[in-house]
């Protein structure tokens, strides 16, 4: 039996993309379901019955939602806080296990504030619909926020008293992998702005160095099952939105 | 000797209220720092050295930040789960619990959009400097997305099996306390747009009002404590942004 579903876009890495690579480096017996043919239950309508489903007594807001035997757990922080433990991929001690939830928050909100930089006014509407804003909404961001976000994680692991390069703690947890994607995002959606950073924050780079060199990780970086970048995703390149 | 210290912006609701409303349900001893006077280690300066402190094994982004002894939690959400099993504002069973973070951290997403409709190019620009964008932003907001969160709450508050009004289980969770801090705001943000939401959503309403009578809340609301709204906070009245 399958231990795991996973429903999200089928088309975009996306926040989606934080739970699979959890999935993926902890070994998890999943299936991405909307990826699925639709006669199997996969796409989009399938995603979206699935989501508004009213016998569901806990529903979430939006995908991805996380399916564990009768349990549907949603919000991808959420959802990692859940998978942590069982995929030893959290501490266990309580206190780092809430750091590594912090820090994942703290992605998150980077990872909104990227979407915004191509989508300031509403996600209902086109990129060319608000180009002008997307401007002047990327040109701080690369200015004042990327920096600020890239140089806290790495002051975060600059302060981890154990010297093994990693967020937290002397192992490897979802948080990790997650600053990978966005090390991975940023470097697809503001090449320029990113080239820059790395140059001063080496300990970020050496972190999605490490994360990408681990076994799980590598062949599901290389396999189909990574839907590569692209621009109906959170992270996206518009190159004049990185001038 | 005190068990809590909340740091977070003296003047301002903001983020912060999440957690003074939890503290306050709780009945928890403790110290809103900022607000101390300066020469008692109050005042935004002493808060941007707390946050900054580089002994801080455990760094945050961002206020609020809840010190424990010498456990340091940042992150709105993580600091109330963090709070919430300590404070009966919790569910004891872990499916539970999930569901009442999940649907905090909806509410952080309503918040983030709520400070975006006044903010849409960068919290670091006057809200003079951007009222186009925010006019246009703060249109589809009222017309798409407070509708989606609100409806979402309500249907959230429908689907519970528990019929007490709460949104998980038989109890009270913080994520009520939240959500009644949401009406709220909407309320003074947009008077216009809520009063025509609220007519359709009566258990959101209901829920408002159950949490306002709790005796904790109600002190905590007619003291000091409660900073009052104002046009500096997530929740801001722009008569243009809700037309």
């Amino acid at each position: 039996v399958v231990r795991y579903e996973l429903h999200y876009w089928p088309g975009i890495q996306g926040r989606g993309e934080f739970v699979r690579l959890a999935l993926e480096d902890g070994g998890a017996d999943y299936v991405d379901v909307a990826r699925l043919p639709e006669k199997r239950g996969g796409g989009e309508r399938a995603l979206m019955r699935f989501l508004v489903d009213r016998r569901v007594a806990t529903p979430g807001f939006a995908p991805p939602l996380l399916k564990a035997g009768r349990r549907i757990v949603a919000q991808t922080a959420n959802i990692l806080l859940f998978l942590g433990p069982r995929l030893r991929l959290a501490p266990k001690v309580e206190g780092e296990r809430l750091y590594v939830h912090q820090l994942q928050l703290t992605v998150a909100d980077l990872v909104e504030e990227v979407h915004a930089t191509h989508h300031p006014i509403a996600g209902s509407l086109y990129y060319e619909d608000q180009k002008p804003e997307a401007k002047r909404k990327a040109a701080i961001f690369r200015a004042e926020r990327m920096p600020k976000f890239i140089g806290y994680f790495e002051h975060a692991l600059d302060r981890n008293p154990r010297r093994g390069g990693w967020l937290c703690g002397a192992r490897v947890s979802y948080a990790d992998l997650s600053l990978f994607q966005v090390v991975e995002g940023l470097r697809y959606a503001f090449p320029r702005a990113m080239a820059r950073l790395e140059a001063k924050h080496a300990k970020v780079v050496e972190l999605r160095n490490r994360v990408a060199a681990r076994p799980n990780v590598a062949a599901y970086l290389a396999s189909e099952r990574r839907i590569p970048f692209n621009q109906q995703g959170i992270f996206r390149h518009y190159p004049e939105l990185d001038e």
